[in-house]
């Protein structure tokens, strides 16, 4: 979390219950993420590297604090146990779509540590992705609770039904916004949403505050993924830390583009379909081509303005919990996911 | 399960059972393998088609008939809802793990029908076999015992470390026995005991039943292990149904060239390793000149005494129950395991 927040000196005894949250979210991962085999332990070990911003532990961890009945109490040192299991298998099932993600985009780099499909092979990396997903669902199933174990295995089908579905759009320059929202929602939001949601409900919150603390996450996932569209495009190459012009390279079509193309005229609809098709070029030169014609069509800042009206719609939601630090915190990282730059 | 049995006629109110049963677990899979995004649906349909011998399924519901209590009470019609989603969860399970071995393969027909990722792409199949998994942990946190998903869960990670060891040793001709039997034991017999385990737990079978029927599936699964590494060498390949030499052709070394490759001595160890490097030739060719050098070795005869050995251990373990019609069925359905042809 602390790579997208910069938070006040008041609010530091949530960054440090969080801190120390995803320390058990840490050790819990290497705990049940193991095996007696010894170049299975060695991928387990290696996809540890994997972990990025921790923003669905996260959300676990600071919505169970800030739903929690008794909000006004001090803060605990540390998350009840159950909450760590929650935030832990939601970071694991992320962390298996990132392995198969990086299968599918033949990536041989993945925050700074080699991939396990450049590590191993194919069939490995395959592999260790089920094998992570089935390591979540055990996590689950030892909650106690069925209803947790449904609704994070209902989110892992949500999720896969947006991949398939933005699949099913590869390279199809005539998508509209309504499937894009539809693909969004449920490759990014769901399991945020649920995050959000579980962590109210293992804090023991009433269905009132773990239901606004839902809608709270999925308009906060889909404005994170729209964030993630823009820097893909617009970007600073240094600052994101990753390569650029991705989406354009996958033929995937993102917010500011399906806008692009709806407003800007035929014949910048045909120079941006020509720089799309044009497998001879990188993806980050055309990227930054057509990021040129997209701030000129207005497009960037439509994105942009979609992105901050679903992060004011998922404060609001918010309202819903009584005022606390912790709703504090959260109010922030609404703000923080459209700002960043990385 | 017709396709491994021919039983005698005063066990056909156990077949006619299984078989009601076996319907039922098509309808379950048909009714929660489903998505409200055509494109998804699709795909799902598609995969129905990947129904092959259903030897899980067939085995939870064997197994929850007979090690019920009431064993001597007339045979019902329908095996218990449980019953039918444990066996529908096994088959899920196992569907996954085909999609994903397609991909991985890179594999165009599977069972007469085209694989997932000839229909549409890598991706696709991926996130698909992602789907399928997260579809059946979803049914299993829906049986209200988290045991049983714990149980599931916990097969899923055991047959991924099997497939792992398993592309660890990839083109290693040094591969030991023990080492082969733990792979297969992971990747094949661990899905196999839990459904044998789960449909007598189900059924209300005391712990000692439970786990007479987990060594029997373990047993049994890597007995039929056994039979599908004979099949690809020295089978017959129109009565197989599919093409032969395809461990040969990944490399993939089974248990008569492991037991070839200890005993037939230095010239025929070289010729051996020759044709199992010789990428030039089609598998299937060189799968045919292996055989004869295993038959000749005595490394056919010796893969086969093994498979029989487990089976009769399988068949001991039955011991535990009491003597029934079920019982005679699983009893008859070991000795079909490894006499098979197909």
């Amino acid at each position: 979390m602390s790579a997208l927040l910069d938070l006040p000196v008041e609010l530091a005894p949530v960054q440090a219950h969080v801190a120390r949250g995803l320390g058990r979210v840490d050790a819990r991962l290497r705990a049940v993420l193991t095996s007696d085999l010894e170049p299975v332990q060695r991928l387990c070990r290696h996809v540890e590297r994997y972990h990025g911003k921790m923003l669905r532990p996260s959300l676990v961890i600071l919505a169970a604090l800030a739903a929690r009945p008794d909000h006004a109490a001090p803060i605990p040192d540390l998350p009840a146990p159950d909450v760590i299991d929650v935030a832990t298998v939601c970071e694991m099932i992320h962390v298996a779509t990132l392995v198969h993600d990086d299968v599918l985009d033949e990536a041989d780099t993945r925050r700074g540590a080699r991939t396990v499909n450049d590590l191993t092979n194919n069939e490995s990396a395959v592999i260790l992705g089920d094998f992570i997903f089935s390591t979540a669902y055990r996590l689950c199933s030892r909650l106690g609770s069925t209803a947790t174990a449904e609704q994070i295995a209902a989110a892992g089908m949500t999720l896969c039904e947006g991949e398939l579905l933005q699949n099913h759009h590869h390279g199809d320059w005539a998508i509209s916004e309504p499937t894009y929202f539809q693909i969004v929602e449920r490759k990014t939001g769901s399991l945020v949403a649920v995050a959000c949601a579980l962590g109210a409900r293992h804090a023991g919150a009433e269905p009132g505050v773990v239901e606004a603390l839902r809608t709270f996450g999925l308009d906060l996932g889909v404005a994170f993924q729209i964030q993630d569209d823009l820097l893909d495009l617009t970007g600073d190459q240094r600052v994101v830390g990753k390569s650029l012009g991705k989406d354009v390279e996958k033929g995937k079509l993102t917010l500011p583009m399906i806008h692009h193309l709806r407003v800007c005229g035929d014949s910048a609809r045909r120079d941006a379909v020509r720089l799309l098709e044009d497998a001879s070029r990188p993806g980050d030169e055309r990227a930054r081509e057509l990021a040129r014609a997209l701030h000129a069509s207005g497009s960037v800042a439509y994105a942009l303005d979609t992105a901050r009206r679903l992060v004011a719609r998922a404060r609001a939601a918010l309202e819903a919990l009584p005022p606390s630090p912790a709703r504090r915190v959260l109010d922030l990282l609404g703000e923080a996911v459209i700002t960043r730059t990385s």
